[in-house]
């Protein structure tokens, strides 16, 4: 950490910040330059991190060098992590699909979603049972029922299920059910809840929030990884901008930029982002062509009646169209190639 | 809810999307206009805000007309909502303000503390026990002990107390011990909380998430009006912004705004916008002008030794400076004066 | 347009507002919903859009329903711009990549890149002579110097050349040497450079402002066109939000979107966007595969030794390989190949 | 400056480094920590500001320590700037209004809104001749002929005048009818027009940019400063966000920040911030509590008619009643009180 002083202050200023370093255990280093004096600070950045040296009269800024996540850092493993759902290995350098309805609204369009985009080359289903929602008033998924659905469907195809969890007191009943627990862009920062899915060993699909910096995004991952479970999915659904065209921004950027900050893989949620069926396409193809390690895609055999999210929601012939495509920009950008169909 | 259609779409295009808004029991106005065919509906809104309607071909926008909450709405009572804390009304009209330390520590600074803010005129004592922190490294708060120590410096100089709560599974103890459960920026829709705070009759200290608009703001204690609690206070603490001079931008144009759409009480925290000391007078005197109803300002008595957010407490002769000019301001703008010292 | 009216409102307030409504010129359309009254007008949208409805204390909102640009909407003409930039038609389904330097620095390295980016199958040569700097003190160019050595290399190559315009003084001089003049992102909004360029007929690379919304780019579009230049070529290049890890965010969902909206071609630069050499790749893929009419790329034969943006900056051999996967991702979406190598 | 580098990096990439920091004339000082080397560089910083540096391949990030700017910078001069303005000094400790219609629409409200501005305390008249327009279609101004205006009533009432400036082609012409040239927020960046009115030594109101930081502000006055005018008077006048309620966000925070960090005086305009008329008092109530050292606000005799900005605009007698207020909160927050009236 580099602490930058105000010009001109005084030796006695310049001190009372150099104690205030040594009290904390650290050693510092003064370096005068032309106009502002700096110290340096050489030991565990984290003492420091908490330590208010900003109102410090003579204190300008805090630079801190040190990132503040350790567990979920590049550094800390040679190798991208894999995280596996049924037979698909998430962070293995293919491109990767989960798809399914945004809730749960009965077993026959679960089922038929689910044989669907199975055989189009989705390695995994979504389905919410427990569906957070910005009013009250709005449908808020069939609950424990839905988890019993996917149990039955997961049976009848094979496909693992991705199911949200809102709630710490639910923790246990939906990592008993499901292959793996989405923790929403609203909860992304509900640290108990992180805390508690970071107890179990179940994948976890982290979603970014909206108005979460990419650094927040991986100390909310660091939550997960320091009480244990490594399966940790990042997942980039668009953030909160004055552009309000589509429903979010999807920051392509993050992608490549994650790819290079973490060894954890990276998917996008295009229909999230757009909010509108007919721009999801190009939305997933952009996120392949950065190198996202997956995509998640919300598709219902019946968007016009769909309970939730059915103007972003995709047709089952269309989500068809575009796997294939998918397919065609993973191969383009060297990526082997998505999971194959059949 | 007004439907607006593309250009020049065809009869039978415009009947489709006139027949699927009768499907959803509302009766459809159809206008043409000179380029572009509009829908009106007529009927409960909220039918149609679920319905995904956007994605039809003929249709372009869907303008809402309804706001999405009711009893939050200015509409929905004659009067302006008390919020009784202790001896004080927040929304009365006067300018309360609330203040303590970031995290309880340890009682004596906790007293320390409270006696400070009670002499200065503060009305309530802020005090965390359970802290949402945006690293897993950093200090979590003392817990349960420290709703202890809360209950007691409440018995000993008769300050209610305001302290957060994190996780569903905790609401009913905060709710025993403390007069005020806060629901923190980061958990504004964190929507299984919500409800659990509304099942209480505790008043709910409630921030505005970094990233929610004033609808999403409103929506959110529309989510604990519903359970049945009317007892909610609503706090602007900054947004984020492109801007990082300061930790957050305070939207101050929120409290006029708010004041006009609701009957809740607004509050301003200028100490979490700031994220330095030295700029939250300046931000406090700013909501008082503005009309907020009351101000909760983090207090230490030793700051530079805090073990959180020491960088944005004041000291507490700063503290009833400000408090003296909190009354001048209130005064010059009109609104009765804050509570008096004594 | 559609005016909202408050809650509750008089006969007389409403009066008010259909007689202004009428003054203006315009049909006004009174429905009575169950709690709101809207009043629909009919006739030119236009001669509302300036009337301070809002203000009205009856007038809850006002919502537009007509765009407010029409030479740029997608409804103007049937058929997609096509802006011709030397042999290349912008616009015409394929995918046309501009490349050059960030400003002019001597006639050799000028001539060394584009040899360079027409080899690797660039259509144009951009490279800076005016220089917008945030700094007053950074370099800001070689002036009409540079615009000479432009010609010059032009002449030797025969890639069509293009360079931004900063000043309504300097529009003549740059229309008479330039092929295509750029308005910066800065200067997205300067309304009287706008004008004046739109008066040439030279082609645009208009430039999205950081803080633009998608409706003011369209707007700012409007402005050349509504003065007789056609050829206007869009383009993204990243948005100000508060994430920072990027320079910019780039809007990827803006190049679908847009497509949508107008005829006009859509372009990005993936270069300011990430400024940072590295991720650049990785954004242009996202670019071509999103549906961009092209990209614009900054490359440097010594990016090291840059006077400006070198970090961006593709070496010449990097900028070959991304070329080849441009291909490939065009490809891979059915667009047209890019303009192929020799 | 700060050069932070990668982890576990070899002496080879740091020799490149440090080669290229000694390339660039400066002196780098290795500092080797427990996990990152860090390089500080002792010299002008400006060299290294330049430098494309953030691409070797060893480097994480750049740190800078000096400010950017120097002109605007707090340290520059020992005491505050005074902008004179006829009889007022901006920035001398007082709370001074600029008031008027956003354009002149023709001699007699001009000198009516004159009239009742300076009687309510005002200490200058604003008025836009040449008015900047997101649409091409708006009305844009009366031109000179409203410079012409705008003299005509300063002669009749004393009162300075203060009016935008669009082109660097009319800035001569303006300088000499206007007593204050302001740059708009569209044109804070606009590099050609802050250097031409940097060359007179015309007071310039220079408003923030929508989406500039504080930073990029102040480097957008150094523009001027830099080329030997320093009566630069600096304009918060509300940023983009996601928030859409109100027209812009106030940034009520840059207020202390600026004052703090320039020695040049900031006024704050609460009348584009606000977007609607009734929110305007509160802010301007809030700009002053802040410490701002003046407001510009949008008066109009008859805003329902006016011929832009209608809906912002105060009524004469509100802007009477917001200027007693002012005087008020000024005095509360120890400020000299206004301008007195008569």
């Amino acid at each position: 950490m580099i602490i930058v002083l105000r010009p001109h202050i005084s030796e006695e200023d310049l001190n009372r910040v150099v104690e205030q370093v040594r009290e904390l255990g650290l050693t510092p280093h003064v370096s005068r330059g032309v106009t502002r004096t700096i110290i340096g600070c050489i030991g565990d950045e984290d003492l420091l991190r908490e330590a208010p040296l900003l109102s410090l009269p003579a204190v300008e800024t805090i630079l801190p060098i040190e990132k503040p996540y350790k567990l979920a850092a590049r550094e800390f493993t040679a190798r991208p992590t894999h995280v596996a759902l049924g037979a698909a290995a998430i962070g293995d350098g293919g491109v990767h699909v989960i798809a399914g309805p945004c809730s749960v609204e009965d077993r026959p369009m679960l089922r038929q979603t689910a044989e669907a985009v199975k055989a189009a080359g989705a390695v995994a289903l979504r389905g919410g049972a427990f569906k957070p929602r910005t009013s009250p008033y709005s449908f808020r998924g069939l609950g424990s029922a839905a988890l019993d659905m996917l149990v039955e469907v997961r049976e009848e195809t094979g496909l693992p299920v991705v199911t949200e969890v809102l709630d710490t007191r639910h923790v246990a009943l939906v990592a008993e059910k499901a292959d793996c627990l989405q923790v929403g862009a609203r909860n992304m920062q509900n640290f108990a809840l992180l805390t508690e899915v970071g107890e179990t060993r179940r994948p976890v699909l982290l979603k970014r929030g909206l108005s979460a910096t990419l650094e927040d995004f991986l100390l909310a991952a660091e939550y997960i990884l320091a009480r244990g479970n490594p399966n940790v999915i990042l997942c980039e659904r668009g953030i909160r901008t004055f552009e309000r065209a589509l429903r979010c921004t999807l920051d392509i950027g993050a992608v490549p930029y994650l790819k290079q900050e973490t060894h954890l893989p990276v998917i996008v949620d295009p229909s999230h982002a757009a909010g509108r069926r007919d721009l999801v396409p190009a939305l997933a193809m952009a996120a392949v062509a950065a190198g996202a390690d997956g995509l998640l895609i919300e598709v219902h055999p019946d968007p016009d009646h769909a309970r939730s999210d059915g103007d972003q929601s995709l047709r089952l012939d269309t989500f068809a169209a575009v796997m294939e495509q998918v397919r065609d920009v993973a191969a383009a950008v060297g990526r082997p190639s998505a999971t194959p169909v059949g």
